[in-house]
Order: C-alpha cells, then sequence, then structure tokens
C-alpha cells in the first residue's frame, strides 16, 4: 500500500533464521547477503531495509534491549539502591531471551570464533552500560555511582548470559543473572571464591571446601 | 648500521607528540600521517615502522599495559583475593601514566570527541579485562569471580583515570583509583549514593549537602 516494494510477513524473523542456518553450515566469512535473501525467499532490497549488513542480523536486537533497559531503570521505584535498580531491570529482560535461547546460544558461538563480531559485541555493551549509567544519572544518581553501577550491571548481565546459555538443566536467565550478582557482590566484598589451587594444599575452610565439591 | 634505515633517536616519542599536536591544531580527520611525519622531521616510512596508521597512537601503550598488569596480577600474593590483586596490579601503573597526564586529558578528549576512537578504546579495555581475568584463572581463581574481577577492576580503572585527568588538585592517579574502587564496593554493597534529586526536598545528610555543593 504504503510503497512499491512489496510488504513481506515476518521478513526480518526469516532473514535472521536464514542467516543463522547458513552462518552454521557454510560459516560467517563465507556467506553473503545474496544467500541469505535467497534462503529466506526474499530480495536483497528487502534484506537492505533491514540491516545494513550480514553482521547487524546478529545486533538488531541491540536498540530495543536498551530502550527496554533504560525505560525500566527510569520507571524504578524511588530511593532504590541503583545496582538493583540495573539488575532488576536486566531481570525483566528474561522474557525476551527466554524463547530465544537456541538462537542466544548459536549467537554466542559465532561471536566467540569472530573477532570482529566479538568487538562489534563489546562495543554493543559498552554503549548498554553508558546508555544505563545516563538513566541513572536522570534519576538523579551521580557519577561515579551511575558509571559503575552501568557497568558492574553489564558484567553481571554478560556473565550471566553466558552460563544461561550453557546450563545443561536450562535454568531460567532471571536466575542467572541473580547468581552472577551474588559472586559479584561476593567479589567486590574482598572474598576470595574457591580456588583450583586451595585443594593442592592451602588451607580450605570447610564451608569453601563443601561449596567446591571435588573441583 | 643494522640496516639500511637510519635509526632515529626517540622517533616513536616524536612521532606521538607531533601527533598529538596536529590532531588538537587541525583536528584527528584532518590530519595525515605525512603530516605527523613531517612535523617529527621523520619518513612516512619510519612513521609505519612503529604504528599501522594515525589512530593507533593513541592505543601503542596498550600492549605494554597488558603485560604489566597481567605480570602483576600473576606475582600477587598467594592467598589474595581476586578484586585486590587486580587493583593492586592496576594501581601499580600509576607510576607510567603520572609523567604523561597532560598527554592522557588530551587523549581523552580527543577519544570522547570521536565514536571510532571511543570505539576502539573500549574493545582495548575489554581485551584488558579478558587478558586480567585469564591470569586470574591462571593463579586457580574459578569463574565468573575471575571474569567478574576483571570487568569491576577495568570499570573502577576506567572511572578512576577519567576522575584522575579531571581533577584540580592533581591526585596520583593511584588515589583516584582507591576512590573508584570505594564507590564501586558501596555500589554493590547496595549503598544508594547521593542524588542530585536529594536537594529537591527529600532527607539531605549535612555531610552530604556540603560535599555537593549547589548542584
Amino acid at each position: 500500500m504504503e510503497s512499491v516494494t512489496r510488504w513481506e510477513p515476518n521478513a526480518r524473523e526469516r532473514l535472521e533464521k536464514a542467516a543463522m542456518e547458513l552462518y552454521r553450515e557454510r560459516g560467517f566469512d563465507e556467506t553473503t547477503v545474496a544467500e541469505i535473501a535467497e534462503r529466506a525467499g526474499l530480495t536483497e532490497r528487502t534484506f537492505f531495509r533491514y540491516f545494513s549488513d550480514k553482521r547487524e542480523v546478529l545486533f538488531w536486537g541491540a536498540g530495543a534491549l536498551q530502550d527496554l533497559l533504560t525505560e525500566k531503570v527510569g520507571g524504578a521505584p524511588d530511593g532504590s539502591a541503583p545496582l538493583d535498580v540495573v539488575v532488576t531491570a536486566l531481570e525483566s529482560t528474561s522474557e525476551m531471551f527466554e524463547q530465544r535461547r537456541e538462537f542466544a546460544g548459536h549467537r554466542q558461538a559465532l561471536i566467540a570464533a569472530h573477532p570482529e563480531l566479538l568487538e562489534r559485541e563489546l562495543v554493543k555493551l559498552a554503549s548498554l552500560a553508558m546508555a544505563i549509567a545516563e538513566a541513572l544519572r536522570r534519576r538523579g544518581v551521580t557519577d561515579p555511582a551511575a558509571s559503575l553501577a552501568g557497568e558492574a550491571g553489564i558484567a553481571v548481565f554478560r556473565l550471566g548470559f553466558q552460563s544461561w546459555v550453557a546450563d545443561p538443566k536450562r535454568g531460567p536467565l532471571s536466575q542467572h543473572i541473580r547468581a552472577s550478582l551474588r559472586s559479584l557482590k561476593a567479589v567486590t566484598a574482598g572474598e576470595s571464591p574457591p580456588t583450583k589451587k586451595a585443594t593442592r594444599g592451602r588451607r580450605v575452610a570447610p564451608r569453601e571446601a563443601r561449596r567446591k565439591g571435588s573441583a
């Protein structure tokens, strides 16, 4: 109606699915936009209406994620501690990811294998941390607390996300984020977590030894 | 002696100085490698022996910094808490930066003004966090504590560095890193730092109000 190009239902999803299949079958470097469009039954022109390049297929959700997070941070109850505000906002994204666990796993593997994708991922995460810090400043949180809460929150999210993707028990993302937050709190409180060396003859507190299991 | 090209004393330093002058005078985008070499009294060929491009002039120290940090993390006393190990390592770099405060300030301003430089900076910092995490794992620290300590350490460093560069009293970098660590500890312990909103009618502790000034 609105233009001469035909509207294709679920074009973005179809392109994303086709791209991910091809990246896994042939490798990311070997896949062309033409092939992605063909596999999806769409034109290259349609591809470029959604994505600026084949890399962007893996990152298009970042904008929506950032909007969601900054909105949640902005809407948190008055007087909440900044890191709680951030982690609660991050947890609220769980639903958005929960249906995409398989995609997230494949995406993670691709990113880990391609330095230029990893760079892009890191830049996106850093932007997210900055956007969160900005949302905290708009709530009146001053720096460095705002920036540190943003960075700490994103570190918690990244590690929680990684363990969620790798979890054989398929526990919910929000649970992994909470566990990651507990680890960060322990680390910054100056606790020494169980180390592998500990079993090689150093003092091991009973609780610590129990927590570690056999290691 | 060893090759047909003449050895130039302090070539790297001269090129760095010339580049920074030109970036400030003409802007980063407008400056060419030829101009940098000319200003330094050297050839373009010499420039490319030290730097792959004009951007790299701002980032060449990252490798040495990473080596220093991983070495310090590896050599820390047995049984130290991971974040203490990391922050002590970061503090030990202070000396390396202390003579370069002015350069650091100009560099910071340049990076803040150029998104492609900021991206590169963020990627370098993320690599640094990963290298630190890897050095902690070699000490036997398990994940997620190792990764979180690496990321938290780099966040502390980045914010400490920023406040050091901006400090009118020119306090030492190590002091700013320590202050930044205290802020992170407060943030992760769930403390709410003073907010700007506090002056709009919420309870304001006297000390807090004084510290904030007028806001």
